[in-house]
């Protein structure tokens, strides 16, 4: 490694099956790199039009306030929790692994009071428990919930989970990183007030942005804050002044010109393919990875009735070593797959098969390589 | 206009001559298109590694957190400030311009009390005004303050300012965004504690990340915080973790990994040409502008003793109508150039010479374009 620090950085070649980000498609790679223009030039208002119509497709809503927050999903979920929040607030947050988790520090952080309801990591959110949770408490203002855990691959019932903030009358917050576009995602349907996504999952975009949307209840709950947003850049009232939802563009930061780039020829390509097909592919692939695992003796850590297709936990084999298996096939065959996190580090590997990288090419090649790693490991 | 939802977009060909963003090289387009990688592979920490080192040439700091936030530069500014101040610390802010007043806001979001002094839009912060107030109030625990004030063309002087912070033991924060890359920054030889920058300026790169650098004595002060950074997203500590600070990567959040690529190239440009030959770069095209401008019988704002180089401020000649020689500029000559902000609009032009667009070339298409708008113009 005699590297001077002026010498290019090349990366090297990888197949990228872990939980993100995917593998990012050479049209949308060429898109970004585009001639960079101005944040207030009206060929990049058209394109932030352009956008926030296809956000609009992506989460199934009508909400005017939809738009992309320049930094990453974790940013998205800073933005949507804290301009939702004040100081004293009560907020339910369900939590089922590493992204519940999260959200409940940063409400706290944010001042707000958080009522934890925990479930084993592995298995979804009751929507029962929730229920029983939100009549117990009436002060509770706020849901919060994973749709789609990606530290452990389980999807919760979205759909359950907005009825129940929603006959409780309380709003609904959802994290919906790992699930837009790999499976249905119906924002206005299920009632959910508030989500917010990221670009590098099964959009297949690079990481940086974090699609988000607030429905026009959410909104006024924002305007009639009686406090100030903690952060000013994650303001989402005048976030929109510059998405223009009301009246003439204002300057509040320089948009991420070249990433949006990005992220307009990816939602291009998943709605040219068509959601449903992208998430029978994302079905398909999966059902193929599992298929292969099991002949292969290996068991997947969820159960199949709330499995993700596009985060795939499976047991790490006896015997095998965690780090050792994972960095042969990142190193040797170029294929990466995640660890497992918290109390699941070492017993899981965590195999995305998000976006581009949801094909059945895909989960041969990985298949191949681990039979190849598997029987250099002591048994 | 009839395009689909579906189509590519495909942005017009500009010459960015306004407040940022700046003209990106083909070379920094062309990195950002290489395939992504995981943000936790070996290939990209090496990267992260380089990154650092070079931000540490940039700033001429030997600062170990010298990293990059994954946002634009108003997150580098949220960043630095919400992870200094705590609630009710007191913060004097020295305000002579947009970015002045907007970290009078972060702060006082915050929970800080914000002692504001002022200064007229168009001259510098003066180090014996900032030290007559530091002197007058002991409970002052930091000063900010903007180096390069985008929004009118001013330097200030850092290295007084930084003695005035260092002889009443207050720290300083210095917003850097529009100096680094066009004008000196020595962050260690003028003892500033903590500064943010931007990439979209004097670097060329495109918008979307913001570096920054805290001494250790910064460091020492937030990890010494009774109360949490008020953004999970934010917390240098976390940050710190993940870009290597203090033992092993631990995940964050998912860095911008093809952003970084640019970021990368874009700084390596800037250390192949070295340092001074690009201020001396932006120093030559700053001249041959005003010359060009004042034999147009056109005035700067600033007077030359505090003139930046690369963020030109032009009165507006009488009889011209600003946004209409704007918008002409733009669309018919594809010359992007900023109007003034808050008191200075409507009355000034912002013409930047910044990073790649700080050439002899790049003014003269200027000036030619210049001279056909404004004859189109009525006197």
């Amino acid at each position: 490694m005699n590297r001077k620090i002026t010498d290019p950085f090349l990366p090297p070649e990888r197949l990228l099956l872990g939980p993100g980000p995917s593998p990012v498609a050479p049209e949308v790679l060429a898109a970004m790199a585009h001639p960079t223009i101005g944040h207030l030039d009206p060929a990049f208002i058209g394109l932030m039009d352009e956008l926030k119509a296809m956000l609009q497709t992506m989460f199934n809503t009508k909400n005017e306030a939809t738009f992309t927050v320049a930094g990453p999903g974790s940013v998205g979920m800073d933005a949507c929790i804290l301009n939702m929040i004040e100081p004293g607030d009560k907020i339910l947050i369900a939590r089922n692994g590493v992204f519940g988790m999260r959200m409940s520090e940063v409400a706290s952080r944010g001042g707000a009071t958080v009522v934890p309801l925990d479930f084993e990591w592995g298995t979804p959110v009751d929507p029962a428990a929730v229920d029983a949770a939100l009549a117990k408490d009436k002060d509770i203002k706020f849901l919060a919930f994973v749709h789609a855990e990606t530290s452990t691959g389980v999807l919760s019932d979205a759909q359950a989970l907005g009825a129940v903030a929603k006959k409780h009358n309380v709003f609904s917050i959802m994290d919906c990183v790992t699930s837009v576009g790999g499976v249905p995602v119906e924002m206005d349907a299920w009632s959910i007030d508030v989500l917010y996504t990221g670009t590098q999952k099964c959009l297949s975009c690079p990481p940086g942005l974090s699609p988000v949307s607030f429905n026009q209840r959410a909104i006024d709950h924002i305007k009639a804050r009686k406090t100030k947003v903690l952060s000013w850049f994650l303001d989402v009232t005048q976030v929109m002044a510059y998405w223009g939802g009301e009246g003439a563009r204002a300057y509040h930061h320089t948009a991420p010109i070249n990433a949006l780039y990005g992220l307009h020829e990816a939602l291009r390509r998943v709605l040219v393919e068509g959601l449903d097909a992208a998430f029978a592919r994302h079905r398909k692939a999966h059902q193929y990875l599992v298929a292969g695992l099991q002949k292969r003796g290996m068991e997947m850590l969820v159960a199949e009735s709330y499995r993700l297709p596009q985060l795939n936990a499976v047991k790490i084999p006896a015997g095998a070593d965690d780090a050792k298996v994972r960095r042969s096939l990142l190193l040797d065959h170029g294929i990466e797959i995640g660890a497992g996190l918290g109390p699941l580090a070492g017993k899981v590997w965590r195999i995305g098969l998000m976006g581009e990288g949801a094909r059945v090419e895909s989960v041969d090649r990985l298949l191949a390589a681990l039979d190849k790693v598997l029987v250099k490991e002591p048994a």
